[in-house]
């Protein structure tokens, strides 16, 4: 017994779900979860559908079967089955809240992905990596080198051979050119409630402003810096006796928290995104 | 171009979304939004979709020919037109503030539903029912005379011929009768977050047991005494500085805005009942 | 039996709490409720303190006695009598939510104030304004006479005496002079959670882009737009499927709740603001 | 400089926040921050203050001066200097994610106190603890041999000489005179929003009757199962797609951010107890 994954994304039509469905039911499937959203404004219909099957016909030949109906309706369309771990990389700074929380979460088999790697600027990290038996990488980035130390970092990454690249407070600007290679794979936790504080030193602005709540936002990373399609965030009440200093150790638990939800709905392929935003199916 | 809504609860089988699909498409109907579930530990599928249809049949014709598919699965079923709003009566007692809430969202036609009464044991509300020219019926209730004036009240009731019954801080116990008669029909927002502190006074033992969190839960109305299943649940912080009945104003707050986010569930035809549990579909 | 509140802001110094505690007790006060915050970056102080006294010397007499005490320490203060109500003018637009909520708060008595009227440059709020028996001011805002028509609001506003002007959805930018004539004392409600959004359309903006909560705002009103001192916010979560005017009939219940609360708070006396930001002894 | 933070509860009086802060004032104190409460109901005062001292005087001098204060009004109060960290024993049993968390912040300096041992009944935490160089000692406790292991743990307690025990998970009922011998320094972990589900299984329990939060609980153990002062919690959304085995892995995060959050009130001495109630000052 297998489960496969389906995500469709396309321009309304009708009949999809009729369609769709009927497919399913002819490879012998069974419809285990399904979500669909229809984005009125832009005509677009999203799909998602767990499938069981016990079928004869692999997943490749699923997908074979598949392209007839999907080239038809001009689908953007993957299916994945759910057995196969999506191989993570954790890459990080100095802070340990999000990158402690996730191999705790690695080692208790929470997250439906494997750890393969965590790459570092810093020497700091490397004795939590070795606890969790996670291969650990150092690539320092040094202002006056920055350019070469960058090519680095991304060969290093690239050596990893992730589906998924996590920023758990990396704190360094990702380059442009590896923005577009891991398209929709690399995800972040900035932390501020975005829009709001975009940028560096949020908790500095937060407590400057005077704001009743921080937040926390996991997104994909984009070349636009905390500009891409948001997966998920929260908040957390705060009040005038909280300094910058103060929110900062607050907030670390809804990093954390916020980070790792929304790493798990990639995992489990629940996003898909559309015009700078995403469809959560969870 | 009318909307209906079909809701299924069927035991779980193979190929059901797709039977059900094919069935709408086969319709010329096209769905607009749908949801399903499936209840592992009872192996039950339940199913809502939106349908948008121009179709030459009408939603009679439309479920007259569902019934074959609904028997052949053994569902439990219901379609309805979007359009044809639900009959509301109100029933109160001497509080005000979710009475208020729920007339000014029939006013601002933000209830999908028509409120066409307001029934109460006091006069207190008549006031407030005549701003919103709303029908006021008041049917004292005395604990000397209890069932005699319980049998008028139900008449009154009766005679508004509601499509569902709000309990907005009635303060009474509904007879069994009543609970049977309109089962699935009536809802109440019970000041607590249940199950904690069912029964009488509950801003009084929520202080007493010290809790840092109050509650409100919206819930179907059965004839064991808040213990129906229940549709909508919201908190709210309080400290050691909030006396009972300080927490009983701030209650209030939340005692509405959870009141009519059930209500407005239960009249976009968005939840199904299962072994004392709801499925909620927003 | 007198509830008095007083307010300090002052340099911070060694015998602060002690010398005014001192103060009280000699008056024969009681202290009631009292809290203090230091704000260490700006080394000021700041004091709220509820006194019951059965003085025999009135507000007048105390607040002359306190006068050498509040020079030696360079205070900001106000003390005032928890019985003396502050007259509170609502102003209002099209949108009834918060106008309705606060008018119905008024008469339950659960603002500590007194609602001396409602103006609004529309005349859609005006029968609600009499249910209530709220005197109803309309003075329009045209394009072309801007200028005048502002002025004629002003006089309005003169009018009616207010202690606090509350813009319960008010939609008009406030001229600068009244902003400054009435520092401090008006609240308004930002129906987005501030600074994400300020200014125009912010549902429309969230909406856009994709945040997972949506929020509101109360804060007082300055000359620069949405960047008055923040009082209290709240956010509610959102998904996908809410489309920009969704998450505005979501948003209401936030916003009429959220500046409820604030104005609660600013009624009691409980708002010292510093630098921008908001001291909030609640 | 050293911060001494001062806890009174005692009997309301006349002028004593005055006589307290004249006190503090005379010793050469400086009142860094202040909490007071008036339990009105039992005519009962709370404060605790922050005092930055450099002092002379030493500790056990001031508390030695303050005597004849607290004599005079009948006061329960401690005084503790906040250079002098508690010593915590964490006390779990397989579920490691509340010990990770917490052995996580102690590593990161962010629990006022200093974690010296973790004692379970099991050998599954022990690589955890080693991990971050924590004393591990296991006591099994045997259904046949209960009353003898229980006695084996409560000596091995000891033997830590804990000025706070954590049940982070314990799952074990704690004997009547550990919880006498440790009254007020016991602090728990329930997997619900308590009084809904205290006892076992709280999440199967939750699910069953269909709540829409689930709930996590931080109280001092007392020798009646789960009816200890509450001091602190927090709540989940979760909804009928959630199984009870789902709430229990999503139930995780609150519970080890609602003990760290609870544990750290205590550890900074803000968590005073009345009648099975907390006065939290923070």
């Amino acid at each position: 017994m297998s489960i496969y994954r389906l995500l469709i994304s396309c321009p309304d039509a009708h009949g999809l779900v009729a369609k769709v469905s009927q497919f399913i039911f002819n490879q012998e499937g069974n419809i285990k979860e399904a979500h669909h959203h229809l984005d009125e404004q832009n005509k677009r219909f999203f799909m998602r559908i767990e499938i069981e099957s016990n079928m004869a016909c692999s997943l490749e030949e699923f997908k074979q079967a598949f392209v007839v109906l999907a080239k038809q309706y001009q689908m953007n369309w993957q299916m994945s089955d759910a057995s196969q771990l999506k191989r993570i990389l954790i890459m990080g700074s100095k802070s340990s809240h999000c990158v402690a929380d996730l191999l705790h979460r690695g080692l208790e088999n929470e997250l439906e992905g494997k750890i393969v790697g965590l790459l570092s600027n810093h020497d700091k990290l490397k004795k939590i990596a070795s606890w969790y038996a996670v291969d650990f990488k150092k690539v320092p980035i040094n202002k006056e080198s920055k350019e070469v130390d960058m090519a680095k970092m991304m060969n290093a990454v690239d050596a990893f051979a992730p589906d998924v690249i996590v920023l758990a407070r990396y704190m360094q600007i990702i380059p442009k050119s590896m923005c577009e290679k891991y398209a929709g794979k690399i995800i972040n936790i900035h932390h501020s409630f975005l829009p709001s504080f975009a940028g560096a030193s949020p908790y500095k602005r937060a407590a400057e402003r005077g704001v009743k709540l921080i937040g926390a936002t996991c997104h994909y990373v984009t070349s636009e810096l905390d500009e891409g399609p948001i997966i998920e965030q929260d908040v957390l009440r705060v009040n005038h006796s909280d300094s910058a200093q103060e929110m900062q150790k607050m907030g670390q638990d809804i990093e954390k928290i916020t980070l790792a939800k929304g790493l798990q709905y990639h995992l489990q392929d629940r996003v898909l995104t559309c015009n700078n935003k995403t469809v959560v199916f969870n």
